[in-house]
């Protein structure tokens, strides 16, 4: 006997019953490592950078020979040998005079400031003629300033993008330590299920959650394995779902959504033992017929049948589990500003996800609803993305300024 | 001689020398069709739904047999047999009679409506008491509602997200005829750089770019070919350039941005003949030092040295080059709505790229500022996003809203 839960308790169960999961590490080489989640954190083993560099093309300099320096009185120091970029410079530069210094160029020693080449003259003279006075440490990155021997260069359970993967290259790590991808399995149930090969007959549907979960899986790191059809019968459901739950992290079955089917998914779920279900149903639209157990310490979901409905419950809480056993938090949702052309009236309790279709009209993108009964998936395919309606909200008028988050 | 260009008017040029760019095609099966773009219209072969079919679990019905039902006045039907999903109904629903029929269920002939079992009683003796009445469609999804046999699913030139790999499945399409992956070149260039498992020594530095713009270029859905380091020797150059050029669709070139080496690289680049390049020096920080050339009919980047700087360059123009090179419109930004703690002052009339970390401060997110001498790629392993500051902004204020743009 259960009772419809709002979006925000089914997370915080969600949390109760799954954080601290064990998920087993892997080494991967650095370039194989965009989206993962680092296991442990990572340390640097050497200063970055390793010596105090130029960031300019200009002229190194002891600060204190350039102070009171103007174009009208220029500071005139002696010209000192080139350094080229990736020379290593032993030598000091003596007091009084200028080192000619590419952009990450080594600094002699010493030196504590370069003056960038547009503001120096050089009148072949042997002198270099300093029109703007520097302080110490103007256009240098010390040795260091980026990451010290020893610093935490990137935390645990980071989620890696393209700049934490250049900031471990510039910390010379060749492989990263993360964690394994989730295993999730995918199982569609129903007599009335066909392969997207088969040629349709009667009041048969295809197969559409397997594909479509399928690739949201794949958006968001984890690794899919594709269960099939599963007839009707309390029997092969269950051998199927057992054999996962063996093999992955988490298991989605997606059923019809006809009261005789919901029963028979928690008939085969809750034969599992304890704890079982812990949601059965979800104060969302579409999306409400959902099911969610921990079976043999793995999330399992009863998806609805409907792809949309499905979908929306994919994006709002399997990717929610996926994060809490992968122990990252979740992400600031990222969203595109627009202003609705429609009029959307209340909702009754239930938070609602309507998809829309986005349009450049001047400076402003506009929304336009893109309504559709409930598991024509097809329309979807005309939308950019969908806005959130809350419980509390009054509905939306036309013109309002909603956050689009897009698809 | 170049002038600076703006944003803008850089991308403006690239559409003008790349648009119309010929990319082959591939057919990959629908599982591993996500990211991919599609290389032609694609027409759905049968109807969707295949049937007419019930959205609901209740009665099938004529629906003028319902017609004036109350609950104090139920219109009276007598029970055909119970449809089951899946099974195929042939017979006719005779007048004055309703049958049972899931969610999903097939409809039997001329029944044109649903009541919903909640609005009826059953209560054995062989009739069914409707305390509703509907019209004709409550409650059923026609034969073709979704898309009908002809119909365009998806067009030609769309990144196919997961709703469209579920609409694929839904219209029985397998597998799909996607542009190939964009093949990109990364050649690092200087004396000073090192392989991230070389061991430092003198003035050198990591190879940063080449694993972070590796990393961007996966995130994107385009193939990268990482082409190693190469020394500061114009045949050297010359010759990797030769090679990426006849294997690649586009080549990324990461030089130091000194005078003396991006000199080099304009020359090596000029040698392939016309157009060369067209664009040298962007009105952007960090970035400036630009240079974006046609050789041989592909586009052709010379992208600062520093990491941070290659890194905006990549997200601003190198995407939108893929995007000309795909054929695909530039999707609409989202981002995340913040509030700055900091005061940013007005920039010299160049574009600029802002990196932030957001904090949830009670309903609001605050973005503070994650400053970096420009090039210190670990500075950015604390940013969440970066704030465009573009180049007519008098500054930014501490308290405005802004736009934060997820890394």
């Amino acid at each position: 006997l259960f009772s419809v839960k709002d979006a925000k308790e089914v997370k915080r169960l969600i949390a109760e019953y799954f954080e601290g999961y064990k998920m087993d590490f892997q080494e991967v080489p650095l370039e194989n490592s965009l989206g993962r989640i680092t296991a442990k954190d990572i340390f640097v083993s050497e200063d970055i950078p390793g010596f105090d560099r130029s960031t300019v093309d200009g002229y190194a300099v002891h600060a204190k020979d350039t102070f009171g320096a103007s174009e009208a009185l220029p500071a005139i120091l002696s010209l000192s040998a080139e350094i080229k970029v990736g020379e290593d410079i032993l030598r000091e530069l003596p007091i009084g005079y200028a080192a000619y210094v590419p952009t990450g160029g080594k600094l002699p020693q010493n030196a504590d400031a370069v003056v960038m080449i547009e503001y120096t003259d050089d009148l072949g003279d042997g002198f270099i003629y300093m029109n703007k006075s520097v302080s110490a440490g103007n256009n240098v990155i010390y040795r260091g300033d980026d990451a010290k021997s020893g610093d935490v260069i990137i935390k645990a359970n980071t989620t890696l993008k393209p700049k934490d993967v250049g900031a471990l290259a510039a910390a010379g790590i060749s492989s990263v330590l993360v964690k394994r991808r989730i295993k999730a399995a995918i199982i569609s149930t129903g007599d009335e299920i066909a392969g997207i090969e088969e040629s349709l007959s009667g009041s048969k549907v295809r197969d559409v959650n397997s594909y479509s979960i399928n690739a949201a899986l794949l958006e968001h790191s984890a690794e899919p394995c594709m269960y099939g059809i599963v007839p009707d019968s309390y029997e092969k459901i269950r051998e199927v779902v057992a054999h996962a739950l063996h093999d992955c992290d988490l298991v989605l079955i997606s059923g019809g959504s006809s009261v005789g089917t919901l029963d028979m998914t928690c008939k085969v779920i809750e034969s599992f033992g304890k704890p079982g279900i812990f949601v059965h149903g979800i104060a969302i639209k579409p999306g409400k017929p959902t099911i969610i157990a921990k079976v043999m310490g793995k999330p399992v979901f009863g998806l609805p049948g409907h792809p949309v409905s499905a979908y929306f419950i994919f994006k709002v809480f399997v990717k929610n589990v996926l994060n809490v056993l992968n122990g990252v938090k979740e992400e600031f949702e990222s969203s595109i500003k627009a202003y609705t052309a429609f009029n959307f009236p209340s909702n009754d309790g239930r938070e609602e996800y309507v998809p829309v279709r986005l349009e450049r009209v001047g400076s402003r993108i506009i929304a336009h609803p893109v309504f559709a009964k409930s598991g024509l998936i097809t329309t979807l395919t005309t939308a950019d993305g969908y806005i959130i309606i809350s419980r509390g909200d009054e509905g939306v008028v036309s013109g309002k300024e909603v956050e689009v988050i897009p698809f």
